[in-house]
This record gives C-alpha cells, structure tokens and sequence, in this order.
C-alpha cells in the first residue's frame, strides 16, 4: 500500500448502458461496479461485457440478432469482450453486467462446466490426461485421454462428484503465468495435449493465463462465472471416440458430452426439445411411416421413394407444377448429362467442378451429370429467335441434379448427392425484373402458406463493390439488381435483413428461410440473379427498338430440393400430415371382420368415388389393435363401421389428435373431408 | 424330235390351288399350263410359285401374314418358291399362278426393274460395273461403279431410256453356263464385282444361271417377269455413295435407287404415302411446332423438351400416373445412379454393360447411369417383409434411363439415349401371374384406346426348351409362365402369334404392337416375365403355410418409352393432335386488335376457367394471318371476334380439317370442348 499511495490514484471512465459514466479507479472490477450499484445486482451478474471507449461507443440493439449472435459465440465485434466479473478494468470502457438470462451467459457457464466436469474427473481418474473443453450450442464436451474406456458407470460418477464440486462453490480465479513455466510443468505431468495447445495457441515470452478452481488448474482463455456453485443445473449426457488431432495413427481420445444451464427449468426445457426432435427426426419417421429409404447397397445420399413417400412428392409436384401453369411457367424436361464442353460454357468446369460427378467418355465425348438445370434451360431459351413481346420466358422443370458430397456428411433427406429442384429460369428485360421478383416472392408466399408454414424470414444477398476479384458484372447491373430486389420486398412490404457480401459471384439473391414449428430455422427458396450467364452463351433477344439485347436471367427454386423440403415437412409435422398431403387419409376399422366387412367395403368405394384415399383393415383381428396400427401410421381419420353405423348409413370418426368424435352420416363425413382436402387445409 | 419320240413322255402331276390335278409332260411351263387354262390367264400371270407334291400338300392361308410376308421376302419355306414363267416343271408340284396384284409379284418386277435400269445405264454409260440390283421393301437399287458421279440429268436420262427398253418388250431369258465360263468372260470385261459375287455364292463344278433381256446379259438367280414390258410404272429416284464391300479403302460405288410397279397408280399411291410419311416426320414437325429438340452441344440422343412438348409429355404423364393409381400401382421414384456392386448382383454388369454408361469413380465406390429401374424397385420391395397378404405389389415408376446407342444409330425421338420408362415390376405369387398379365394387357389396350390407336398386334415369345445355353430358369417355370401368357391372351379373346426362341433369357414376354394411321407397325408396350432377379436378390414373402417363397416378377411398359412413344403420336396425328394432347387448344383472332380486343380477353378468361389452353392474338396484324399461322400451329380451334360476336357473347369457330362452321354462343361453344376434353376424344 505504501508504494501505491505514492502514485496517484489513476482514475478510468466506465459508461453503463444507460449512458451515464462513472468515474472509477484503475483496476475496479466489474464485480466492483456492480456491488456499488446495487448488493442485488452484484448477487445476480455472473459476467461482464466491455468495450474500450476509445472505440465507438456501443450502440448496437441488444435485440438485433446479428449482434447476440455475435455475443454467444463469443466473438469480439469492434472491440467488445467477455470479462470475468473479478477482471480489473485498465481502460476507459462500456460496461454491461450481464445476469444469467443473457444469452451470451449461457455459453460462459457451459464452459465453466467443462472445467467442473474436468475437476470431477481429475478427482475420480487422476491418470486422464486433459484435450480441451469448450461450450457448444448444445452444452459442452472434454476431450480427455484415457486408457480404459468410460462406462456409463463412470459417466454417472462424475456427473455425482460434478455436483459435489458445485456444492464446493469454488472460486474461479484467473492467474497468469510465464509460457515456459506452463509448458513445464505440463510437460512433467504428461498432459501432451496442454503442451500441444500452448504451442500452438501462444507465442515464446507471452504469458500464459491459468484458471484454478479449488486443486483443479487449466489452461484455459476464459472468461468464468464467478464459482462453481454458479453452475446449476447439468447433466453428462455421453461418451464418443475420437482420434487425437483427427490423425488415427494417434491416441484415441474419449469426448465426454454434457449440457449445463443456470437453472433446472432450462434443463429440463432442453432435454424436453431434444426429446420433441429426436421424436420428429426425419429419419426415424422414414422408416416408421415406410416413407422412402437409402439404400447402402446402392449408394450415399441417393433417395429411395417408398409408395407412401412417393405419393406424397407426387401430391407436391402435382400442386407446384399446376401452380406454375397458373402463375405463366411452362413446364420444360431436359436430360440428365450434357457434354463436358457445355459445362466448359457454362462456366461449371471451372467454378463447380469439384461438386460434379466425374465425366463418362463415350465415343469421342465426354459427359457428366447434371449439378444444376441452367444450361439446359438456356439451350431451349437459344434454339428458336425471342423478341421483347415473347418476354418475360418463365421456363419450370422437376430437375433431378447431382452433386458431390463428402462421405459421411449427408444425412438423411437434408444433405443428399441426388436431388429434385423445382427450377425454374425466368429471362426477361431489365425493366421487367422488379415484377417478376414480387412474382417469385409472391410464389415463395403461397409455397410456404399451402405447406403449413406460417413464418419465414427474407435476407437480401448483396455485393460487396470493393471486391471486384470475386464479383463479375458491372456496377450499373448490380445496382439495378439489388434496387429491384429492394423494391420488390418493399412493395410487398416484406421485412429483410441485407447482408452485403453475400451475393454469389454472379449476382444478388433473395433468401427465404422458414421457421417451422420448433422455430428452427431452414434455407429453402431462393431468388437470384445472374447477368453472367446471359453473357457466357451470348443470349439475345430482340427489342421493340429493332435492335439484339441481353435479357436478365433470374434463377429460382422454391422447394428448392423436393428431397430437403420432404425432410423438413416431415420433422414439422411430426409425421402427421394434413389430410391432403397424408398417403392413407382415412382408415376403415369394421368391427366384426365378418359381418362389418361388406358395409365397410361400401363406405370404402364410396370415400374413393369421392377422391379420397382409404385403407381397409379387413383381418380378423381385434378392434382396438386396427385402431393402434392406424394411429401408429399418424392416418388422419380411422372410422369405427359396426351395427350401429351399418344400419344407419353413418361412421365412427376417430379424428388424429382429437380422438372419438361420435357418429356422423358418411355423407356428412365425406362432406367435411372433401373440404378439407380443396382447402388444402392444415389442420383437421 | 426324232430321238425324244423313242423315249417314253414322261409326265408329271400338277395340283392347281383350287385341289384338282392336272398330269402334263415333264418339262411343261407354268405358261403352259395358265395357256391351257385360258388365254387370259396367260396373258395376266406374271410369275409362279411352285412346292414338290413330295413334301406336305401346301395348305398355307393366304391371308396369313407370316407366309404371305415370308414370300414377299422370296423366303422358300416349306421348299417353296418363286419360278418364271418359262421355267419347265420337272417333278410332281402344287402350283400357283400370280397375277400382278399378288404381292410376291410386286418384288419380281422390281428386281426385273433394276435389270431394266442396268439395261439403261450400260447403253449410256458402257464405261460403268455392275454390282448387284436387288428389290427392297421400297422399290430397288443397282450398286455400280464408275469414275464419274452421275448427274441428276444422268438419272433422268436413265429413266428416259428406261422407258424405250420397256418399249421394246425385251423377253427375260433364263440361260445356265459353267461356272468357270462365266467367271472367265466377267474378268475379260474388267466387272470386278460380278466375279466376286459368283466367286462368293456359286461353288466350283456347278453352273451359273444368267438372265438376258436384249443385248444384256446378268448375272442372277431370277426369277423374273416374262418380258421388259411388264415393267409398266417405274422412278429413278437418287443416287448416293457406297464404298464397295463396305470398306471406306475400296472402290467408291454409286447405288442408283429406283422404285417400280405394275401400274401408274400404285406408283402414285407409293410416292404419295412417301410425301405423307415425309408431311408426318417427328424430326420435321418437332421442330415446326417447337416440340422438342436435341442439341449437339450438349449430347446426342438426348432430348429436350421444349414448352409446347412439355405439356403434352405432362399431360401423357399426368394420365398415365392417375391410371396407375386407379389400377391398383404405388409410384416409386429411384435414384438415376447406383453403384457397379448393384448392377453386379443384378446381372447387368455381365450381360448389359455395353450398353451402359461407363462408371463414375467416387471416394472408393464407382457408380453408373441406371440402363433400367428394376435392381430400384426390387431394393424397395426388400427394405421391408412381405407376406402373401402384401402381393402382388405393383410399383410404378417414370424413370428416366441411360443406355448407349453408337454414334449415328440414333433417330430423333424413336432411337435415343436417354429416355423415360413408365415401367412397373409386379412381385405375385405363382397363383396370380394370370389375372395380373391380364391387367397388364387391359391397361395396355387402354392406353393405346386412349391415345388414339385402333389396331394392334400382339406377339407371345417363348423359349427354345432345347437351348439351355440361352436360357436360365427351370423347366416348370418356364411352363408355368408360357401357359399364363397363352391363358390370359386366350381369356381375353386376343388374337396372338407365338415366336418360339424370342424370350429374354430370363423369362417369355409380350409384346403389343400397334399400327399407325399409315399401317406401320411400332414396337412399344411390353410385358416380361422374369425368373432370375428374385432369384438373384433373394426375394421372399412369407406364404399362406408360414414358410418363406420366391415371389414371381413381372417387368412391363406400354408407353415403353414416353420419348419414343411421343414420336410416334406425332407421326400418327401428323403433329394435329386431339383436344386434350394439344398445347395450344383454341386460338383467338379479335377481327381488329382495337375494338375486339377487350372481348377477345373476356372470351380467353371463359375459356381457361373452363380449363382450356387458350392463345390470343392480339397483335396488329391482318385476321387472314393469323389465322393462317394458327392453322400452321395445327391448333385444334381458331375463334374469331368481330362485331357480331361481342354483340351475342358468340364466337366464330374454324375446326381443324373441318374449316368455318359459323358463329355460335360461347356457351355452346365451351360445353362441346369440355366435353371433348372429358372424353379425351381423338375427333374435334
């Protein structure tokens, strides 16, 4: 103290987000500020928020999603960090305290877990040597080295002796060392992996930073909460393998999962959602419902529509392809492999060749597989004279296309090598571009209102003007482009977010991205311009001045995969598809198998004669056994057929999700199905 | 005389097609014997057919296609055969005199014919060789030799001397020499190719026969008309280049193409169906009403289908799925790619590859374009258990194939690369194969109802028992499917030709040919019965008695290929298709694009609420125009809107191949084509 009294007291400038400042000592912590707002306060913050001043001051939108999205993965946009609470403030700097119900809180504590677990384990298995530990969106993992292989047994001890170190409540304290003491003393203690990190991760003559807890030590960047009692509510969830450094020549590692919130609420909250996808995995329900199938045998990623699965797609293109007659599309097919030479023109051998099957040589040719149905379009488009009264030419194919994926990342119908697109080209003149984008927008609407889907969200993919080794086209036609698609979501009165730089090569686009019914997110619609393919195979057509001009070309994908929009349908609804998109729509149970069986077969013959689809359970088998299988198979409608109903001309309706809902004439039952089906309707 | 009076006349029987039998001295004509019937006679026969009485009685149907197309081939079944005239009979024969109306007489005087245009070549151009002149399905050719091209004023000058040795009546005479004489006195005269042909088909020791006609003498087995004379119609009709034997190193030869009959009205009728077939061509009226195209830039043998095709390709499609559904078939759709493992275990890597497209290498597994759907459909059927309940399974599918065709054997839409199967496999037990072949001949009589086509031909190959090299399956199996075939074509009443030896390796087909407004025959609807790929998958469903069987599979198309079968609705309509195929169903003239337009536009809504295809003119051109260029189109109805008609809510209507059949109410007019479309009517 005698020493520092000799300074003077070095005074910093900390602004709060209300925008007052306060005048605080060098070397405040944000723990500090806290306790001298309000004790409360200081008892419920768990981490702090800073930017140094002499930046910008703060003023982004703590609810733009861009900046929390920035927040939870931690990055440090402008200058802004994450902080322990115990960190001391060197630097005039905005300061946000956050409390457990930050978002980017939740993500510190889950690390915090990491090293709550890794105590744990240290204590139960001193021999485990530590890899790293780090939060994810899920919850957290450690990679650790040891011999034996965790049990479930194992997993279960450390979860108890996890909650011990938290009822401990011990501080989490940030130390500071020299790197060749690190390495050190790590090295004598045969954690390989620490010592790997440290030379990798920081350079000769830095200092390392540690963080204790209790006996456990980490190297480790933090930021922490405040102490391990902090970490709440959590759970070690499994175990995988995985080679060290993904060599494996190397140790083979264990990855031990956990999740962690502040509290049991969120906990459960999460295991409840993980319990509701797993129940609407898309995968499962394939196999479940009988729906379609990848067949190893025959190859990754490649589709297999089972009858029931096919009748749905059937149902979907049936309403796209009458959807775009209607909306002036004419419905084109072109072949499934084209010479090398027209990918050479199209620009696909040089830009894309790397996501294109290899090329088959035949006679003197080679051919490939088609990654995208442009150039097939743009060939029907070349093969007669278009003048300004032919355009806009809105040319809409089903294209079956093949791309390349890595082995072992597809899954399921979300990430396939084959796929159907509902591709369309539209080729038009500029002053015809901003009609056709509300067209397509308006399209995308109505794709999404007839599939159930009451929420999306539109990003603007713009370019980035600077960067002209990346973009092709003039500036005029990128400013033209994007002020059309501008226009154009304005017009509708369409909320967008812009996100410049984003745009391919080849011009701006329109994403539209659906929110289904857990609120995830999925990319499916896409607008998007291109100028360079006009150009590349000299497209032309002739205008009302008598002169050749190049008509803009606008691709654009609704479903966007008929495969990736299936997937989603079928994780949105759980399975239980509206009555005109289910493949069996109404399931006849007759009581007796003998003496319901002829009136079933008569109410069968009428529900088809009235278009619907219908299956009859005509096995002696019992009742409510039919009943289960029906409802197994998610049939919106099965109905009861017994003595009651035989003689009166009439049905027992049990409704999906609604149960028994009595007796009805079959006049009035057909009467209200063949409404729900015109109407496409989503419920029943 | 003296000598043959000292031998005994020895006479032979002559049986005459109406049974009575006629004892003539051996060595007696067929001349003689139509003389000695009437003078008449005489003077009408052109040629005779002869059979030893030694073998069976000939008691062939004329009207039998198969003797009658066997004989229009020159085909000696059963030792039967063509002779001239003056050829002496020399042991007991049936005998039969055709006059020129008989069909086999038609392939003699056009072969006399290309003798006659020899005849005519050698005296204007003595320089030239001869080759060989045979008779076609078409008219005939003489392949000759010389250094100078000939003209199309050289052919008209062959004609025209063709003409005056006709005129000149020259007598056809038959004459046999040695072998050796004849080989001696070609070579003397520099015809290279007349002594390769004797060298060739004649044996040392033997005679050759010779056919003289005046001054020229050829090489030749006849038989022959009587005389030039009879040569009564006759066209030279091109030239084009050959290399001699087929080899690009040899001589190039000119083949001089010429046609002939016996009269000028048959010679009209053949160049008028030449002009109507030409008028018909898929290629020729594809790309006038912008059907379809195939872009050399992008490949051979595949097709793009522009707008106006692609309705009518959807529309076939939309038809032929919907009767799918209504016969009892699930759609499937399977990938365009599967792995070489796959087409090993089917068998098409051993018997098929040369016309698959060569494999794609992919991380470790090579991959190839599906040449058929089967090994597809078979991975659905076994991704789940079947039980007898389950069959027969029907799965259906518009799969697209791949199958190489060497370079220059494609024809526009009939021969093709790449091209769309509506193929099915039925999986039934044994007890079923019967009533399914007859669903699938009902439904391939329905299609060819719908589409236009009365008449058809149908065609049961089996095997040859005695093959086994040939044929796989075993003995009871191939029984068992012959007689299902032959029991369900006989239970339905269908008239059939069975071809012993035509079978597929794996199993007896069906094939159902139809014939076209023009008479020609097209292969398309097949129904293939297959022992080998159950067999080879593995295939099982669990019967009636608890143990596990081997399901039968029927593979069968009746598009056979939506391309191909496209192709030929083109030709068989001349592109004028009925109501419901049309792309453009009704076409509106507004009479002055001023006054009439708005009423034209409320017409065009009427009509398309009603569910037509509508096209309105509204350009500022001349009503005759446009018109005419709808007529061009072949658009089913042209309506024009003038005055008269918005005052009435009437339109104008000209009918295709009908022309103006006056004004009448809108209304009547929108009942008459709805009810066509309901009808799918071939006839406006």
């Amino acid at each position: 103290m005698s020493e520092s009294v000799m300074e003077a007291v070095q005074m910093i400038r900390v602004q709060l987000p209300d925008g007052s400042v306060r005048e605080v000592a060098k070397g405040t912590t944000p723990f500090d500020v806290a306790t001298s707002i309000s004790p409360r306060l200081a008892a419920a913050v768990v981490i702090a928020r800073i930017k140094p001043l002499s930046l910008e001051t703060i003023e982004g939108d703590a609810s733009d999603p861009e900046a929390s999205e920035a927040a939870m993965y931690g990055a440090a946009t402008s200058g802004e960090r994450l902080v322990d609470l115990t960190a001391p403030l060197t630097e005039d700097v905005s300061l946000e305290l956050l409390k457990e119900s930050d978002e980017a809180a939740l993500k510190v504590v889950r690390h915090s877990a990491a090293h709550v677990m890794a105590t744990a384990i240290l204590e139960l298995f001193p021999e485990t040597k530590l890899g790293h530990g780090p939060a994810t969106d899920a919850g957290f993992f450690y990679d650790v080295y040891r011999e034996t292989p965790f049990s479930d047994a194992d997993l279960a001890a450390i979860e108890a002796r996890m909650a011990e170190v938290v009822a401990r409540d011990e501080k989490f304290v940030r130390e500071e060392e020299p790197r060749e003491k690190g390495l050190e003393d790590y090295a004598a203690q045969g954690e390989f992996m620490k010592v790997h990190f440290i030379e990798r991760f920081t350079h000769a003559g830095e200092s390392i930073s540690l963080y204790k807890n209790g006996n456990f030590t980490d190297f480790c960047r933090g930021p922490h909460v405040p102490s391990t009692g902090r970490v709440k509510a959590f759970k070690v969830t499994s175990v995988a393998g995985a080679y060290w450094l993904g060599d494996e020549k190397n140790q083979q590692l264990q990855r031990i999962y956990g999740t962690a919130f502040f509290n049991a609420k969120d906990l459960d909250a999460h295991f409840k959602r993980l319990e509701e996808i797993k129940a609407r995995d898309h995968r499962v329900l394939g196999k479940q419902l009988d729906l379609f199938s990848i067949q190893e045998v025959a190859g990754s990623g490649l589709i297999f529509w089972h009858p029931k699965g096919g009748l749905i797609r059937k149902t979907m293109e049936d309403w796209m392809k009458s959807e775009c007659i209607r909306r002036g599309y004419e419905m084109v097919y072109t072949p499934h492999i084209m010479k090398r030479e027209l990918w050479k023109i199209s620009g696909h051998e040089g830009h894309y060749a790397e996501n294109m099957y290899p090329p088959m040589e035949l006679d003197d040719a080679e051919y490939r597989l088609k990654p995208m149905n442009c150039p097939g379009h743009i060939l029907i488009y070349k093969n007669s004279p278009k003048s300004y009264r032919d355009l806009p030419v809105r040319y809409a194919e089903l294209g079956n296309v093949y791309r390349y994926e890595r082995s072992g990342t597809m899954h399921g119908l979300l990430r396939v090598r084959g796929f159907t697109q509902d591709d369309a080209h539209i080729f038009c003149t500029p002053a015809q571009i901003e009609d056709e984008v509300i067209g397509c927008v308006e399209f995308a609407q109505s794709v999404l209102h007839t599939f159930g889907f009451a929420e999306f969200k539109v990003e603007l993919s713009t370019w980035d003007p600077e960067d002209k080794k990346t973009y092709t086209g003039t500036e005029a036609n990128w400013n033209l482009a994007i002020e059309s698609l501008h226009r154009a979501l304005d017009r509708k009165g369409i909320p967008f977010r812009t996100i410049p730089g984003e745009a391919a090569f080849y011009g701006p686009k329109i994403d539209i991205k659906l929110v289904d019914v857990l609120g995830r997110l999925w990319q499916l619609s896409t607008v998007q311009f291109d100028f360079t393919l006009p150009e590349r195979f000299g497209l032309e057509y002739k205008g009302e001045d008598g002169e050749m001009h190049q008509p803009v070309m606008v691709h654009r994908a609704l479903f966007g995969s008929v495969e990736r929009f299936f997937g989603v349908l079928i994780e949105h609804y759980a399975g239980a598809f509206p009555l005109w998109l289910a493949p069996v729509q109404i399931g006849l149970v007759p009581i007796s198998s003998d003496k319901h069986l002829e009136y079933a077969e008569k109410v069968k013959a009428q529900l088809e004669a009235a278009g619907l689809r219908v299956e009859l359970d005509g096995r002696n088998e019992k009742m409510n056994a039919k009943i289960r299988e029906f409802t197994l198979q998610k049939v919106p409608f099965v109905l009861i057929l017994g003595d009651k109903e035989s003689a009166t001309d009439s049905v027992s309706v049990r409704t999906r999700g609604k149960g028994d809902e009595g007796s009805v004439p079959l006049t009035t039952f057909i009467e209200r199905t063949t409404t729900l089906l015109k109407d496409r309707s989503a419920t029943l």
